[in-house]
């Protein structure tokens, strides 16, 4: 039971990769970079995504993004209550639910992604950010053809979570630290969770932020504009064939 | 390849119910009654379980167990960080790790807690608090042989949550809304929050405690008393031949 479980996943990963390496090609050829957004729910992905996309907080604040031109893929099991907030910002979204499958599938696969390409305008945007559906789990294991991956942990969540969800933490070019507007009303010592951080990902990039007040989210757009300004390098480990 | 996905999941699903129906009347034989704990990460279960498990505050605050004896099934992806924090409190606790199944599941399904029985001394104890990995998503789709679910909501992770992981929500028998301590720090509306509980689950059962201060954690208690107290049906719904 346990082995053929085991193999039965191997396959449906391998699968993916397969799929993912296909997707990669099709943005690299519309030269667009992808960032893969994940966290757990609530943890406030779509609020930062506001604050960076809607020019900050009304004062313009914000011009990390420059001139790059950003669009969205949101994955959501039901509903579209993301993508509504965003396309209230003028940017293009494209909503993807996980729905129909698995009785609702907890991730994003490459296989999903790829049935969204064709909704995209991939030609009008230099920089896609797909929005993971809220989880710490399953979206570190699917590759969806992203460039980077990125993912927000909350204060509120505690200081173990690198520890309990390491995939996660370990495959993430960056981690996002949000609410630190909260801090002085926790128990949450951020040295510590850098410091579990570090045990799973040493020198992951990382960056304090509240998507709420607006502190701090000028270093995510800055990070955004570089990731879009990178030029794909022509052999990367995710693109060479298993 | 759609379909063949749907066929699987439903295969995978009427198989877990057979083996859920199974650990269900184990419980019944030991007179051990289930509650299968769910929430996103971070949300707070641990910390719930410590403060009625661990007598409150230590000012004896809480009575509402009384002489009921809890154990708990710690489910966790890796680690036993939660387990080791429970045991501090001469609790029975039993560590379920999922990571050796699909590169770390993210649920318990009943065969995971089958494989856990043996462990766990059920003559000793009156009520299983099954705890289970952080996820909205998964989790609600597996019964493991409860008598009843609760879940946790804590109020940083937003008013939306209901309708972005309706399974989850409706499935549930009792709704904990926790963190209540912050609301005064956040731009959370608990009247729009209920009317979207109300909206998946009309009428269900919830309450606002916080589990940092201890206020209204004296309700959970009672509830688990509650629950500790009743008698199997002869025949539920969930227990019935599909």
């Amino acid at each position: 039971m346990h082995r053929t479980k085991v193999r039965v996943a191997t396959d449906v990963l391998d699968a993916n990769e397969t799929i993912a390496r296909a997707n990669r090609a099709d943005f690299d050829r519309a030269g667009v970079r992808v960032v893969n957004l994940m966290s757990a729910p609530g943890a406030g992905k779509t609020m930062l995504l506001e604050r960076v996309l809607g020019g900050g907080l009304g004062d313009g604040l914000l011009d990390g993004l420059g001139e790059v031109r950003v669009g969205v893929l949101e994955g959501d099991v039901q509903g579209s209550f993301d993508a509504d907030r965003l396309s209230l910002l003028h940017v293009p979204v494209t909503q993807l639910n996980t729905d129909p499958g698995f009785g609702g599938e907890c991730h994003l696969d490459a296989n999903m992604v790829r049935s969204a390409l064709g909704a995209m305008a991939l030609e009008e945007i230099d920089l896609l950010v797909i929005e993971n559906v809220g989880n710490l789990v399953c979206p570190a294991e699917f590759r969806v053809g992203e460039d980077r991956r990125a993912m927000i942990s909350s204060v509120t969540e505690g200081e173990d979570k690198p520890l309990k969800y390491p995939l996660m933490f370990r495959t993430c070019e960056l981690v996002v630290v949000n609410k630190i507007d909260l801090l002085p009303h926790l128990d949450f010592s951020l040295e510590r969770f850098l410091a579990n951080l570090d045990q799973v990902n040493p020198g992951a990039e990382h960056m304090l932020l509240s998507a709420r007040t607006g502190e701090g989210v000028e270093a995510f757009a800055d990070w955004l504009a570089r990731v879009a300004q990178t030029t794909p390098a022509p052999a990367r480990a995710e693109a060479e064939p298993a």
